[in-house]
């Protein structure tokens, strides 16, 4: 038996929404590669018409429920989700394959550690796995300090998943900042402030294999 | 400025539900003591009628939003939520109050410990308290053994809320089995299978408040 695991997702959030806005959600997939697919997410205004957010998550891959390793898409199953799977060239919505900038970072590199997450019973699947964006994506922000959270919004995120997370999880985040839009780091390279803030993540087990690294882009509430 | 706050929560759930039911939700308030107010939910089946779940939340109070102390109902606010509140014996439709019931645990009486919880940044609502039911609610199914909450099925929670729970905050839970439906106390005592197992949970601060009291009523998953 297998089953879909999801390894990228990639996030840009356009225009925060306000409580009581009215969205509409489009989604559809499409195919990418041998083996694999691509989940793309529209969130429109539903008056204006207006995209405030794109998702695209990639590389949906088959995972042997037994051994957790990787597995061939069977071609019954191929079959049977074609007539779903769109085969367009326009997509995915979001090119940018950001996986080879992520950084991987340790102890001496990162400027910010959080430690003692764990998984509750709730965030656990049926299969006893975290298999929910919303709890990694939580995890991703205790990276940064509070009083950043506070000024700050988020405004993209990247996310490559690498390894499962299981009950009785004990995960530590290390954080660095990537790219500050509030300083020169040389002559030619002046960001400015509306540039933004950019944070590598890594998210680690006790064992030390990383579960899951991500890169968050920031900019200030007052834009 | 003073804002609402609530203190106690009674949900019994009487069926559950499968992913695709549909359902229907109604939820009223009424009026409970000379500060209080009450409201009450009733989520039946959408097709049926047939009622799945009640709950009633009682003892909604006014706290000072700066001294974060207890404040009487304001006469303006009062009179600009009267229309929407029910003048109806009826209710609520939880009648009984189980708080004399719930028992105060400590770490000689309780029978499982679970150590470090503790708010994400998103658990946190504007005011920078955790406000959420499920979260508070996730704290207390951690109380029980991971294995027993795979073998049993959540039947009815009572919760009684007594202090708030902020950002940095670091939390323990005490639970203490305090009926069990499959063993005999006594000769005159005899609770079968189906009577289901109680639990006691208590939820403190490392300095030794406690921010909730609650009992959860749990039945084989067999049932």
């Amino acid at each position: 038996m297998v089953e879909l695991s999801q390894t990228l997702l990639n996030l840009p959030v356009l225009i925060c929404r306000l409580r009581g806005d009215v969205v509409q959600v489009e989604t559809w997939i499409s195919a990418s590669g041998k083996h694999g697919h691509t989940g793309d997410w529209l969130v429109r205004d539903y008056i204006t018409g207006e995209t405030h957010l794109r998702a695209t998550s990639s590389r949906y891959l088959m995972i042997d429920k037994k051994t957790r390793k990787l597995s061939f898409l069977k071609e019954a199953w191929a079959d049977q989700i074609k007539p779903h799977v769109l085969d367009c060239h326009e997509y995915p919505i979001i090119m940018g394959d950001n996986r080879k900038l992520l950084q991987i970072l340790d102890v001496d590199t990162a400027d910010y550690v959080r430690t003692g997450l764990s998984p509750l019973w709730n965030d656990l699947d049926i299969n006893q796995y975290v298999n929910y964006h919303i709890k990694y994506i939580s995890w991703i922000l205790e990276g940064a300090p509070r009083s950043f959270l506070e000024s700050h919004k988020l405004s993209a995120m990247t996310v490559e998943y690498r390894k499962e997370c299981g009950r009785e999880s004990m995960l530590h985040n290390l954080s660095a900042v990537s790219r500050n839009g509030t300083s020169a780091t040389n002559s030619t390279d002046h960001f400015t402030e509306d540039e933004g803030i950019e944070f590598d993540h890594s998210l680690y087990l006790q064992d030390g294999s990383e579960v899951l690294r991500a890169r968050t882009m920031w900019m200030p509430k007052s834009i």
